[in-house]
């Protein structure tokens, strides 16, 4: 498995925070140790860090780490590989264009015969895993839907939803996506999210000894919201996205949501 | 303007040397301050460090001279702006998959209305240089004449040939190009290029106080070429790459090239 990491944000800010208690969870205080990528994004531009030594032994996540790039949209992901082998091309995030836009995608979870059952026409994976083959039929999905003029946020994201649904019939999906304004969550199973916003308190890692004070470095209208995998503070509140839940958060703030009915009415494992 | 350099070798090499020079054209002993980029392929999988600051002063640049790389294929830009603002979007190489491959592009000098004289159909630009628009103009091209499969190289790279001849009709078209297994490289009127191979000497930056001894660094099957906008060094001798004239490398050799006719009988700047 692996863990995801997002922030949207409503002023260019900084996630070395939550990186430096994330990128512990890469090969010392969790065993995600099989690459790594964070993107960042600057306007419509986005730049990506990604290696695939484990986050914890890495120069360019601690360059990462010490040099504060501001960003309104963050994707990050560490990996435990179970699809596809070690290596720089199955390294997440995915980054693609459409419509004028990159669009960035982190997937958490594993998917039984991506091949069989979601065929490609026009995005073409280049790596073995899952992950970007879900991440391909997604676009594909998308082109032949809506082909060249990008729909309204409410009814592409809607869409996306529903195409999540069907890729997590086929195992676990949960994933963070973005084209740095909106930033979309599907969560299959496993999936916090805080939003920090005034009045700002402290905040402790849970993965490395480091605190900070959000009140000396934000203002009052600072809305940060940050989406991971597990909980990277141990003295806020977290809140669990439920199982078929999606949310799209612009600006820090959730901007749309929705459920999947289906996971109601599914029985729990084990049941019968 | 801007400045090009690339590499191809047949063993996985580092570009540190070469790239310590470029730098210092960033800012420093050059005018080409409006950003820079680097892409690295390692196999299919490719990564980029770049900033919309002056690489001289950019603490990524730093990283990237110090922590040794090593690729097969690697493509660089330092940029002056003319056509679009400094921004990350608008930041050399530009990197888009086709055909399961990331295609890695970096232009140096100036066209005139792009959008006028190429239109674009399935690649869209995102930021607002020429210099993507015409990545867009050739990826489009490709697609509509080859569709979903990918043709031999030596009918891909006088295909894309052919379209360099035709975009260069707008201006100046340097361009560097590469899907990580070959370079490909057009001169419109400004590139160099070297071979480094057994007996390897010494070298000098022209840019900055460092030399190497490549027999220090390398066995005696090792093949590196360069590829630049003006050499690097001071005491070798680069090649001058003739306008019109395109070459494809491939693990440090010359695999394919050509020359465009029409040179031959284009009037000198200035005559009648």
């Amino acid at each position: 498995m692996c863990e995801l990491l997002a922030m949207s944000a409503n002023v260019p800010t900084d996630i070395c925070f939550s990186f430096s208690g994330l990128m512990q969870r890469g090969g010392n205080t969790g065993p995600h140790k099989d690459g790594w990528g964070i993107t960042f994004y600057e306007g419509k531009g986005c730049r990506s860090f990604k290696d695939p030594l484990p986050s914890a032994q890495s120069p360019i996540a601690t360059l990462v780490t010490q040099y504060p790039i501001k960003s309104e949209a963050v994707i990050c992901h560490i990996r435990q590989a179970n699809s596809g082998e070690v290596s720089l091309e199955n390294t997440h995030p995915f980054i693609r264009q459409m419509w004028g836009k990159n669009w960035t995608y982190a997937h958490n979870g594993q998917l039984a015969d991506v091949t069989k059952h979601l065929s490609l026409e026009a995005h073409i994976p280049i790596g073995q895993t899952d992950s970007e083959h879900a991440f391909c039929y997604l676009l594909d999905s998308l082109y032949f839907e809506f082909g060249k003029t990008e729909p309204s946020a409410d009814v592409l994201f809607a869409f996306i939803a529903k195409q999540c649904e069907r890729i997590n019939q086929l195992g676990v999906f949960n994933i963070t996506l973005t084209d740095g304004v909106h930033l979309f969550v599907y969560c299959a199973n496993n999936l916090n999210w805080i939003q920090r916003r005034a009045p700002f308190g402290e905040a402790s890692l849970l993965d490395a000894e480091m605190s900070v004070d959000f009140k000396q470095e934000t203002t009052d209208h600072d809305i940060v919201s940050v989406i991971a995998t597990r909980p990277l503070t141990g003295n806020e509140t977290w809140h669990k996205i439920k199982p078929g839940q999606w949310i799209v958060f612009k600006q820090g703030e959730i901007v749309l949501q929705g459920q999947e009915q289906a996971h109601y009415h599914k029985p729990p494992v084990g049941s019968f």
